[in-house]
């Protein structure tokens, strides 16, 4: 029970679903299929705490998630998950999973969600002509706060996006409703906290960790993303998920570089 | 080079130095530790991102730390290094590291150390009469702020804690300066934000991430941990740690679990 035991692994093959551009998968598609994997066939069906390293870009097509239960307790589950392809780790994962039913009162609470305008006034993140094809945005519908999109024209003086999710009605099928897994997706969701400064450099993801507090509610959910410090070619993000209820239902940090366009 | 490879483990003893009571190891030396292993004779000495998953404590005497590189890269290492103790998984890190220079100049920066009274106004950490023996308290020297201990008598609103830190000088030794790998230990060094809040309850730590930012200028360093959520036995906290420059050298996550006391 107590000894780490190699699971089953999970043959896939990476498609367009999730890229950015003609090949590049978005970090929280990644990371959702891991956590999948990690809970798969558990007594602890809801990630609590995921934290995965990301050491190099997978390739279109063929790849392996291997699985390693490291302990099965009473009340949580602790579970290796590692993508591969080729003999490269591409996405190093460990995921404590546990079982969360209806959310109690808080014994302490401190924060609100972000402040946003209506839906119909923020932006959609639907590509500008020219821009290069985004999986995300194909597959998240994403209403962001135009006060905080320093992309567009006017940077902000802070490093902050926010704005409304959910994910998108594709083609034609019935909306997924967002639920603890799909929390490890949009964790990664916003824009780069970067664009809000008008910076048009790549953040690659290196380290990403998520909490899952609750589980969300039906309907639209509220992201903020911030960071403190970028330096060095280094960045910090930490990233709230409110949920329709004004319940936190997740929060996540990374650590990211910052490549300045050639 | 790519694929990962095992590094030769390291045997060691878990002694009381670093104990809380009896046998109680503290998450952040064992971090540390961790963090060490996984550097060891690598081109890339400091860690960046580390995460842990605490999975079952770890008791008094012989101890091992498996080692497993999974990839060296240009500017950044990605090393597995996982405390084992009789079959047991006691804690499982995956560390990015890399090398860090002197700091450059911030491209962005949001936010100041914590504002603390001098020194001499501070609360030393030295452990009441009655209370158990805390290694932590012999190892480092923190001066906490009394405006925020609410473990004394008046609890606080706001669930956070802050203090000076540096390491004690241990029997008459010359005092550590604190470098990359001891924020590691630091990162978990103040007392739980719920003693801010008048609660006596206990708090293991079951994830803890902590980013390094920089390398740490000599003396004392400054700390300031805060909750946003504390709900169905859950809670999070954040930590930041600013060194003697008044500058951002590291920042840490960690979920950990509440059990109010009997």
């Amino acid at each position: 029970m107590t000894a780490p035991a190699a699971l089953p692994a999970v043959d896939l093959e990476l498609d367009r679903t999730w890229t950015y551009g003609p090949d590049v998968q978005h970090g929280g598609y990644l990371l959702e299929l891991l956590g999948a994997a990690a809970v798969d066939g558990s007594p602890h069906p809801h990630p609590l705490a995921v934290s995965a390293h990301f050491l190099s870009a997978p390739k279109l097509g063929a790849a392996r998630i291997e699985v390693e239960r490291l302990r099965t307790g009473r009340s949580v589950s602790t579970t290796r998950a590692r993508l591969v392809q080729g003999g490269r780790v591409c996405l190093d994962a460990v995921v404590t999973a546990g079982l969360l039913g209806a959310p109690g009162e808080p014994g302490y609470a401190e924060g609100a969600p972000p402040e946003l305008p209506p839906l119909e006034q923020c932006l959609s993140n639907t590509p500008q002509p020219g821009e290069p094809r985004n999986g995300i945005t194909e597959q998240l519908d994403l209403r962001l706060d135009p006060a905080a999109a320093g992309w567009l024209g006017t940077p902000s003086e802070r490093a902050e996006v926010r704005g409304w999710v959910r994910f998108a009605s594709v083609e034609g099928a019935p909306r997924r409703e967002v639920d603890p897994l799909a929390l490890l997706c949009l964790a990664d969701g916003l824009p780069p906290v970067t664009s809000a400064l008008g910076l048009r450099g790549w953040v690659p993801t290196v380290e990403l960790t998520v909490h899952v507090r609750a589980r969300p509610a039906p309907g639209w959910l509220r992201m903020v993303q911030s960071a403190r410090l970028l330096q060095d070619g280094w960045l910090d993000e930490s990233c709230e998920i409110w949920d329709s209820t004004g319940r936190l239902v997740a929060q996540a940090t990374q650590l990211a570089g910052y490549r300045p366009p050639a």
